[in-house]
């Protein structure tokens, strides 16, 4: 992996007078093409200490428009990023649509150095690995140019260079404790970062290894390297076709798991009245000791129009702390939102350990109306599935519960809804010509939460479906799936 | 202040279920009505402990529709409240226009506590208490609706309720440790309330104190004044005049303070490259220091068009390490920024102790271009030189530096720049019709200028006033300059 980049290639000064200023020339031009673009760039600026990085870091900024491109340098994470499951930092530091995002201290930065100084398991370092290309495979797919640089150094030279550092007495403080650290343990971390390098180098997003002897040849290959890739990429994405606005229709309604629910569970009166105390009781308590623990949620409430959603959420934060959850009403995106990966603006409001966060109509937006109503293609809502479970995994495993409700109630139970709201002068504002006319595409959404159900039920984040024809009954239903939830959760924190 | 709080005021089960229904109606009414309309609506929750102020919140949730409405408990700070001036965890927790934001923990919660239990002087908490006002002050200018709630318990009603408490074994654990501790000091926390209550309340945002003692009462009476309140607000905004787009032509050009600015200065090419490097060479040197002792600054670029504010920026980073500066662009707000006040996009971005943000223009846009082109009324732009310098003050009392740009060149040169960019192909992209047709506001923009040098030239961020017609010599002034406040600022960091 990294013999290729210890032939000891130079750059002569001449050489490197010549070639800059078209070079630079260039690269500006095609930022600027790259402002008007649908697309961001990722740029890791990762390797040896002294290879030269750092320096690619700022030279790229002087090179290019300094306005449009941000450095990050996550090391080790802050407080606030401990609140967050892993990932969090790094979807939040993802640059918008037609900006450069420089990361020097990203996501390969912690495993490689807790794997080569033992604080990582190799099934731990695997599974890291794992996460890391999922997370690059989601951001390629959604369009981004994602560009993976490695700046290398032998041994020898390595020592060398801290030698030559340590005789210069106004450089001398350039060496530090790492610095030595990491020349001790040189062989381990080159064993564990070729292995990295090797196993999340894939066909759409590969590493490239520089050679970092030489200043003036490591910049120019980056630089050089990194124009042809952008100036590839903007063509590609010019001659991309545009979107395809296909809904597929369906013309038979097919048999779908939600026909296997019995519509016709209902709760009396009383029934409901004593179960509804019971449950709110419940709950109340166990949403105070998941506070104290630390023990967060995330709800996610899909279903029908008119299926009860709202209802539900109601009677549920009757026994709850306002300071405690939050209710999220998922409508259009924001332009900021728009300019990043569908799943960015989920990561940004997630919950810290302890609260709720309630959507109401979630992520899951992605495969059921986008893909109903043509706004995502084919591709995109089909690898959303992927993207789901693995961003809820990342959820579950960080410690939040992903519970997930899918109301269900019957076509003619619906209609009787719509015509009610019209007759209830403070529901009037919930029902539109758009209700009635959406009546049409059942039978497609009807495939789509199939699917939806089949795909992303996970053991870690398991779908409920909830028989809503009778409201007490769903409701209750709902109360009662929270609840098993929470205190299984808090048994098994106990342990 | 608190007398009219202590007369046993109740509302009895049966007048409570006659007019809860109404209410519930009307605010939800109201609320949807609000969800269309151009302001936010901020509502503390404050008072002693036991009087009702977590029900309220709990009840407007459940009563009101909670996708709607935001919950924030800002007590103690995080670490990351502390890497930010006081204000700014305030400022990301405001709602956007047509939401409703609750703050239980609030902007008067740590001054109070903090005066009550002398752990803050009282110039502090004089200071604090005028801070707050400039604030709120800001937030009603601006159009939202502002509501603060003091709920009150009396000494002799406080004693009886944790009396109440602790007998009830279910309910017991709900005396803590605080409320023994706020019992105690009773006397002294009433005293400093109410001197906090009076001070603050304005004309415009008043404070509206409730009486704690009946659930029922307490419950119905903020929820009807805030339905009033809410309902006034709605009924004045509509009413409110269209934006006036009416810039004030200016005839005559009036002689400013720029005109005293020698133009002629400027430096030979051996001065500048000689100048150059010992003055890159410097602030080398103090940006790595200023990054280790944590001193961060925010540098203002304002000035004509081409008159050389990109350069001198690309002369100043050249010296400095990527990851501690960041270059920020100021174009249109996004539809998030839009939906804020007009600073709020600022105090969203600032930087972070030992951080340097570099913006090219800023918040003096809303004197500058807003003001000459009419997107700001006269009655908004006026007050936003208040609202700048207590927003400076806020970020200098925290310890960022403010250095300030004004880049200016004479009109003939910036012709003479414009005709040299036509020619230059790497240059064409930076000019346009528009900028010959703004050449014709020139007075106006002059004006302006004028007059923001003049209200926002304050000892704790002062503008300098920059000679660039000749570019060396603009470029080693603002060096120079960003040279000597960061010294200064680390030499008295140092005492």
């Amino acid at each position: 992996m990294f013999e290729i980049a210890e032939l000891g290639r130079k750059l002569s000064k001449e050489e490197y007078r010549e070639v800059l200023p078209q070079l630079r020339t260039d690269l500006l031009a095609a930022q600027r093409e790259l402002q008007s673009a649908d697309f961001p760039v990722v740029v890791l600026l990762s390797g040896v200490e002294g290879a030269g990085k750092g320096e690619a870091l700022n030279l790229l900024h002087e090179w290019m428009d300094a306005r449009y491109m941000h450095a990050h340098a996550l090391g080790e994470p802050t407080s606030e990023h401990l609140e967050h499951p892993e990932f969090w930092r790094f979807w939040m530091a993802l640059p918008p649509h037609g900006r450069i995002g420089l990361f020097v201290g990203n996501w390969y930065t912690q495993p490689i150095i807790g794997r080569a100084f033992d604080k990582m398991g190799s099934g731990e370092f695997e599974r890291s690995l794992a996460r890391i290309k999922a997370f690059e495979k989601t951001l390629h797919d959604d369009g981004a140019l994602v560009l993976k640089y490695w700046f290398h150094l032998s041994e020898d030279k390595q020592r060398k260079r801290l030698k030559r550092l340590r005789a210069d007495p106004d450089r001398a403080w350039r060496v530090t404790k790492k610095d030595r650290r990491f020349l001790k343990h040189y062989g381990k971390l080159r064993r564990v970062s070729a292995h990295a390098l090797r196993e999340t180098s894939t066909g759409e997003t590969p590493w490239t290894v520089i050679e970092g002897g030489d200043t003036r040849y490591r910049n120019v290959t980056m630089a050089r390297h990194l124009l042809e890739e952008l100036s590839k990429h903007l063509r590609r994405r010019k001659v991309a076709p545009q979107k395809v606005v296909a809904p597929s229709p369906v013309e038979q309604r097919p048999v779908t798991i939600l026909d296997q629910l019995d519509l016709s569970r209902k709760l009396s009166r009383p029934e409901y009245r004593r179960e509804l105390e019971r449950w709110q009781g419940r709950l109340a308590v166990l949403a105070r000791e998941a506070w104290e623990k630390k023990v967060g949620a995330a709800l996610v409430f899909e279903g029908w129009d008119a299926a009860g959603k709202g209802g539900a959420v109601r009677r549920m934060i009757r026994a709850l702390d306002a300071r405690q959850y939050r209710v999220i009403p998922i409508a259009a995106p924001t332009d900021e939102e728009r300019a990043h990966h569908y799943l960015w603006r989920f990561w940004r409001h997630l919950p810290t350990p302890g609260k709720l966060s309630i959507y109401d109509r979630s992520w899951y937006g992605r495969v059921l109306v986008e893909r109903v109503e043509g706004f995502a293609t084919e591709d995109e809502w089909r690898r959303a599935y992927y993207e789901i479970n693995e961003f809820e995994e990342q959820l579950s495993d960080f410690g939040l519960l992903v519970i997930k409700f899918w109301l269900h109630i019957s076509p003619d139970e619906q209609l009787r809804r719509f015509r009610e709201r019209e007759h209830k002068p403070w529901k009037q504002h919930k029902i539109t010509e758009e209700d009635y006319r959406n009546r049409g595409k059942i039978p497609a959404y009807q495939v789509a939460a199939d699917e939806m159900i089949g795909r992303t039920s996970t053991e870690f984040a398991p779908w409920t479906l909830v028989e809503a024809d009778d409201k007490p009954f769903a409701r209750i239903k709902v109360l009662e799936t929270v609840c098993t939830r929470l205190e299984r959760a808090l048994e098994r924190r106990k342990k």
